[in-house]
């Protein structure tokens, strides 16, 4: 609701549903743009969408179920009537339907997909999960054959008449459905009328399966600049087609997740202000826990450490200080590792050399805030031998910190689990137990208690 | 360098270096795909890049150097001759060459601008920042004026002949050159080629100024799906455009950005690996210092607190794990919070809704830390006004680091700050001083010390 023109609109709207003007109330949404239909909506009344939402015209109420998030469709879709479901599902893309029909209970998922126009086209989108290509790609594309025209693929096109604004590629498969090529709608016009397809379409393609990670298709298009990315099975036969809005929606929510995951949370299903209170804490109370669990380690440490703590009661001034920079260069480093791993800078297999550059960074990092140590270390208590042990310590710390932050993600990443979940706060957590253990080891060497 | 075939064709281009056949090493290059080309070609050395750029075709060398990145095409721009670099740039777009120019010294610019094909294309584009709507556009549209017909409109389509992948959208303007409406090609090709251009067009347009920010001109493109987005000035006449390649890029790389920022680093200009340690240490210890200072401040409560310390030694046994989880509050809060402007989510002018969302969970979060740390504190040193006081102060913590991790970075961007400068580091050290305060407060009126 950022805009003051939504907001204006908005009053329009419930001054409309409360005078009982349903018809006034859906042409005010009907006039706006998709995002913003879906916008206005959420802001209704529970009781208000369930009576505005039939009034709507079906395509319009298909952008808006495709704009809401998951949670609020499912509830729209148990409180209406099957018959005002199916005609909206019939104007969707069937991968938002297939989508919608996930989120349900299976014996309504049935009911409602035998119902509508044509279910074959949802079907076996259903079978891919939500975060592969198969749960992202449409199944509404045009294919060409080889033999064509670019005059008879023009007309092909006119006559499919796609709703979708973003398609501006036309597939090629041949005999047995093995996609052989791509034209863009920009070379048909460009072309010469009687131009055959197979000598204008570009054959080296770049494709995904159908169980390829979202994530790695969005990328794939994103690096080749791509306004869609076909979605072919083992013998190459053309299933589906992922356009770039999708993508860009993809980008955007795994960007979200990696941050909240960084930041020691899961990530939330829906816009933050929407999200009840209770669901954030359920989201973030978990992690809260187990890093409680694994800061008592640090206690223990410090039980384990107690007689050097009393013999040298200032090396307890210089523990968060100590601690507090390990957590803050392992931070560093796995925030910059996660994000290389998400943007396919580095793989998991470059573990060794990424290693191999954060232990050099940690060593100059390490001497740098050696040096800022000792200076305050002395200034603080003038006694030479504990401020070397400060010193030392910290640039131990800041070595084993970049070490432990380039490993971990990486580790992680190898193991098939998301390396965002390698957090800012478990880097701290782990960095302080350990930290601690480094820093009382030196102090025991150099200060000889 | 991740997929086995680049590594293949790197070995073959490799070889024809050695043998000094550039003609072989260009064909190699020449083969592959645009973000392709500029990974093989940027794992060459140095003095192997000098040689081979002024062999490569120059459309594909335009590929190359609007792949790379910024300081890499600094370095090749300094070590080529005025010649091939304004061959290369007549086939880059505008807005590359304008980007490129930016990064070089004033008088070598000049020069370069003054040997182009098209000056004027490029100067404008020229005084816009790198980071603004206007810095992102392309000069390169299309326009259609009211009274032509679809067949005409695509006539000229014909006759321009778009170099670009993902022009699709065609701007019409008035006499005076402001902009009135949009077409795409889809519309063009399904229309009856009779049809007025002023019929068909869609007047109700999303447009952005030049100074727009470019995060707030992509945050738009993907609200709304669109494949490109023109920039105007304060008379509506038409700037440039805004394509969906573009956008997607800088949303990769706010996003990398972001996450960086958050880690408590400064982000990185080029990709990981290519970073030397040298310069990853420069991003990185500034804020190590800066959080180093303050993290005295802890060290600073502690002294302040040392009869308190000294009267009951448990306390300490409890402060890693306080302070850690007063962080680790702190660090989810501010996730949540930078991501969400970022998306825009939320605005900063919604700090008291979002403060008094993430008071909620702090409240219920703070109560199920309380519970925990009670059970902790009692099974480890069996005195309950110890673990009263331990309950508390978690309780009052976890309240106390949600407000600030909340109010924080609202309070930036409302300064016009990037508001994922408040990185999880340093909310960990801002909240581990104050936590302390508040921790050893309580115990003081708990325990009556």
């Amino acid at each position: 609701m950022e805009r003051p023109i939504l907001e204006h609109t908005l009053e329009q709207l419930r001054n409309a549903l409360e005078r009982d003007d349903l018809a006034s109330a859906a042409n005010i949404i009907e006039a706006m743009r998709p995002a913003d239909q879906a916008d206005l909506f959420a802001e209704l009344e529970e009781e208000q969408q369930h009576a505005l939402l039939p009034e709507i015209a079906p395509e319009d109420s298909a952008d808006i179920l495709e704009e809401l998030d998951d949670e609020t469709v499912a509830e729209l879709v148990d409180a209406l009537s099957d018959e005002t479901i199916v005609r909206i599902m019939d104007e969707m893309e069937p991968d938002e339907v297939a989508d919608l029909l996930g989120d349900l209970h299976p014996d309504r998922a049935e009911m409602l997909l035998s119902g509508l126009e044509d279910p074959d086209e949802v079907r076996p989108l259903m079978i891919h999960p939500d975060e592969s290509a198969g749960g992202l790609m449409t199944t509404e594309f045009l294919v060409l054959r080889r033999r064509m025209t670019a005059a008879e693929a023009i007309e092909a096109f006119r006559l499919w008449n796609p709703d979708a604004e973003t398609i501006y590629y036309l597939y090629v498969v041949d005999q047995i459905g093995r996609l052989s090529g791509v034209v863009n709608l920009r070379q048909l016009i460009l072309a010469d009328p009687d131009t055959l397809i197979m000598d204008l379409m570009e054959t080296k393609l770049i494709t995904v399966g159908p169980d390829t990670d979202q994530e790695e298709a969005a990328q794939l298009l994103l690096r080749y600049d791509l306004l869609a990315l076909p979605v072919v099975d083992d013998q190459k036969r053309l299933l589906g087609v992922i356009t770039v809005d999708d993508v860009m929606d993809v980008l955007e929510e795994e960007a979200t997740e990696d941050i909240q995951r960084y930041g020691g949370a899961q990530p939330l299903e829906r816009p933050y202000l929407d999200t009840p209170p209770s669901t954030i804490t359920r989201k973030r109370i978990g992690w809260l826990l187990l890093l409680f669990i694994t800061a008592t380690l640090t206690g223990s440490v410090m039980l384990l450490f107690q007689e050097e703590l009393q013999a040298v009661v200032a090396l307890a001034i210089f523990i968060p200080l100590l601690i507090g920079t390990g957590g803050n260069a392992g931070s560093q480093t796995t925030a910059t590792i996660i994000r290389a791993l998400a943007t396919r800078d580095i793989e998991p297999r470059d573990a060794f050399w990424v290693w191999w550059h954060e232990a050099r960074v940690g060593l100059l990092l390490g001497a740098g805030m050696a040096i800022a140590a000792y200076i305050r270390a002395i200034t603080w208590e003038p006694d030479s031998a504990l401020a070397l042990t400060v010193s030392v310590s910290i640039m131990a710390l800041v070595l084993w910190a970049t070490s432990v932050g380039s490993i971990l993600p990486l580790a992680a990443a190898r193991l098939g689990i998301d390396p965002a979940l390698v957090s800012g706060p478990l880097m701290s957590t782990l960095v302080d137990a350990t930290g601690l253990f480094i820093y009382f080891s030196i102090a025991g060497i150099i200060l000889g208690i």
